[in-house]
């Protein structure tokens, strides 16, 4: 089934001379696939073929493109255990979370169909014609979002199918009307391109044009600069390292005509515990932030790299209780050995800055590629004079933070970066008394959790999975959840437009019966 | 009254040496006011009260913001003949325009008290928990709209009220919760200062916290340099000249951490006309066109700098009657000698490009600084050829674009820039046919007006004022009407946050009585 091509459009290509394996980290070998690095003529094909596209898949209606949404899900459970396979043998991953992160890309998929069927994304708002107003009259307008055209995604090392090619960006993007080229990761080249072989079967059931979705291998950077480059291309969606989307934020910036960039690129997530808390539920914290650290052998963008608290007894104790926890969980194989290489890079720099220290760290030989978890402790005095130390170790590491007291720990918190997430772990009566912690905490996140961990983000309407940058390169949108459509789409509007003419979201009979703005009220009512 | 200080919070300071006037380009001399050019140490210290102000002021209520600008718009009544004198003196224009702008001013800032009351521009949402889900409980995640912190607003020269001090940004971002510094613009820094000391009276009547807002002169480009570039001011608001917006932008994004820039920067927002409407009404649109051109001396970003129609005897008739209509217009002055000089530049520029022919020219001597309305025409053929034939002459000037057939026309349209509106005039029965120049423009604009002239911009819900670039920065955000606040607003997202602890907008009781998104559905029911 791997062919090891390019999908361009329908056609699945192998132009360059440029070619490169996967590695399975769990036996620290390449797979057998031979992938064909994109050539520019490739990616200059794909342009090409989604802007032909893009008018009309543009227009395609609401339901046309649920259904095609549903096809994709449906197309990608149709690969089965071939997809499984690839997918552990492409990530050191292990079944349980390869299954997991398939329903989790299916949900999504589906999750952007019901948007579509329920359509209030449009954001359709009418005020209509007064022509009797004066000194003036009113002209009838009609504003409605509508997609930007051609996206470019960047597959994430670290969710194989849930942030790839039928990823989060991808279903919200296609939802909105765009067209999308997906730049493969190469680290699962073959996991990408068998659902990208998946989304273009169901292109073809559902009768959207060619050119709707690209795949696109590669290894190296030419690639995805080429990409982002492109006058055609009108948005680009990343997750990954803060080097690499920076490095295509600015090269959007600098374009002639710039284009927004959703970057999404990590965090340490503090996590920051009161003192009352830890005198009641050690226990119960220690085991939950040794569950979370390690969690995908801490190779997520919401892995808690720091903790925070008053240095005393309590924390001591806590600390301990951390330690046993976490020596107990045995460390599993990271998804590359890059990414493993880079994991024990990191914790050396960590171990390197003055005043850290070992709390707690596996230290007995394993396989090679696997994530020895780590935690250090350092006090906050260091911290805050140390940038270092506010920097993300991507792995199963964490940073214990010990502070003086709580004005040590709020100056600590002033400093830091802006995140995806911060966790407050306290008791009921305690948080009251934390207003100005918490508001330091709030203006320096996307997701601001009490009493929990920032792994597991729920896909629902609420979910904010962005923040202040460094976190993000634009902490308005989010990477998960309903309004991750929000990113692909711009306001037009209608002026004095005839009925019949309109998109039929304007349209004074409301056949979408959508929610809509009229005159200012909130109604399904036809005009 | 006019002390030619700059307003650094509650103080008025002049610590710089540099200095200006302005000038009454009707009469073409100075005005008496000296302004003080704020110096470095100024503009740190503006920054400085609003980066203080900005936790507070963001935790205001929406009734207290209601207030604080309600009290403004009094506070600029209150300023009475003293400032329509000095906005006629410093920008040339008539005492009815004058009158208007305050009026649309003041409009504004009550629309957005409005907004405050009504509330749904947090965008409350609430996925409450559902702690027996399984495989996992669903924690409980509430979502709205925070303020991004302080932002800088630059004055537009063509709108001393509307867009200046206390105009479209400045309303907007106080609404949103965002303490502003504006950058006065210096062709009317005497009526920018009057209204910015307005809205400090108001501050402290409303009990505002000091630093919320402040306003620096400057002629040059050291003041707005240093604010776009300072850590502390997360947004800016612009409107002026595509060099001007393009080199904030780049600034911004060049930024350690970048922010977003809504520059708003001008277009020739193309007027279409289809064959059968110029065979019945040519009259009407003649002399609607020499209206639109010729209004406010063509100083408006909605000016309609570019006609487009098929050659022919419709168009020769249609040409010739705009050249009465608009030769009957007695021109007027121009806000600033320097703008009058541009747009004399302008016009000669356009002069001497190949191909260009007069339809109409104001040919007679006048008095200094007055805008002399000039038609141009060019065959589609030259005009793609020459992108200098698409750009802006900021004033009473419109290019017509003679195409031999409708796929010439065509191919014109598809070499447009983006852009803020495009017209489309035709009769019911002809616009149905034209389903692909529609869409061809819909792609290319922020505004799509059916049989009406771009000018005139109404301040509701479903305005869009904005497009994608070159004419803004950011097409996705609109300057005028009610969406203008989301520009200054970012998600934060609270899970499993004691109720009590919540902002009031998110609370269970919903004291607010807002509009949520409650586990999927709208609702201002409690929780």
């Amino acid at each position: 089934m791997l062919d090891g091509k390019n999908i361009i459009g329908y056609d699945r290509t192998q132009r360059g001379s440029v070619t490169f394996r996967t590695i399975n980290p769990v036996l620290n070998k390449e797979n057998d696939t031979l992938f064909y690095e994109a050539s520019e003529e490739e990616v200059e094909q794909a342009v090409s073929l989604a802007q032909k596209a893009a008018r009309f898949y543009s227009e395609t209606t609401h339901g046309d493109r649920a259904a095609f949404l549903k096809a994709i899900a449906d197309e990608i459970m149709a690969l089965g255990e071939d997809l499984i396979e690839i997918y552990c043998k492409e990530s050191g991953l292990p079944e349980g979370r390869a299954k997991g992160e398939r329903s989790r890309t299916v949900n999504q998929l589906k999750l952007c169909a019901e948007l579509l069927d329920e359509g209030s994304f449009v954001e359709a708002s009418i005020d209509t014609a007064m022509p009797d107003r004066e000194p003036n009259p009113r002209v009838d307008l009609r504003k409605m979002m509508v997609p930007l055209g051609p996206v470019a995604v960047f597959g994430a090392s670290n969710f194989p199918l849930a942030y790839s090619s039928a990823g989060g960006d991808t279903a919200s993007a296609l939802a909105a009307g765009c067209p999308v080229i997906v730049k493969g990761h190469p680290m699962h080249a073959g996991t990408g391109s068998m659902v990208s072989s998946a989304i273009i079967s169901a292109a073809k059931k559902s009768g959207m044009p060619e050119g709707v979705f690209s795949h696109l291998n590669s290894k190296g950077h030419a690639v995805g600069e080429a990409l982002v480059k492109h006058s055609q291309i009108k948005a680009v969606g990343f997750t990954g390292s803060h080097g690499g989307g920076r490095a295509l934020f600015n090269m959007a910036a600098e374009r002639e005509e710039p284009i927004p960039v959703f970057a999404e690129m990590g965090s340490v997530n503090p996590v920051v515990f009161l003192p009352e808390i830890l005198k009641k539920e050690k226990e119960k914290w220690a085991k939950t932030l040794a569950g979370s650290v390690t969690l995908g052998s801490g190779q997520f963008c919401t892995n808690p790299g720091i903790m925070m608290g008053i240095k005393g007894s309590e924390l001591e104790q806590f600390a301990e209780i951390l330690t046993d926890e976490i020596l107990n969980i045995s460390p599993s194989s990271m998804l590359h050995p890059d990414i493993a290489g880079k994991y024990e890079e990191g914790k050396k720099m960590m171990h390197s800055q003055k005043g850290t220290a070992v709390v707690a760290e596996w230290k007995e030989k394993t396989e090679p590629n696997v994530g020895r978890q780590a935690i250090l402790k350092v006090s906050a005095s260091e911290f805050m004079e140390n940038p270092k130390l506010h920097q993300e170790v991507f792995g199963p590491f964490s940073l214990l933070v010990e502070c003086l007291n709580i004005e040590d720990l709020e100056r600590s918190v002033a400093l830091l970066e802006g995140q995806l997430t911060a966790s407050i772990i306290g008791t009921s009566d305690e948080l009251r008394g934390y207003d100005f912690l918490i508001g330091l905490l709030r203006d320096r996140v996307g997701r601001l959790i009490f009493n929990g961990v920032p792994t597991g983000v729920e896909v629902c309407a609420s979910m904010h999975h962005g923040g202040p940058y460094p976190a993000t390169t634009d902490s308005r949108f989010t990477a998960v959840g309903h309004d991750a459509i929000k990113r692909w789409l711009r306001p037009v509007c209608y002026q004095n437009c005839p009925d019949e003419l309109l998109p039929v979201a304007l349209q004074n009979a409301n056949p979408l019966q959508l929610l809509r703005r009229v005159d200012g009220a909130l109604t399904q009512s036809k005009i």
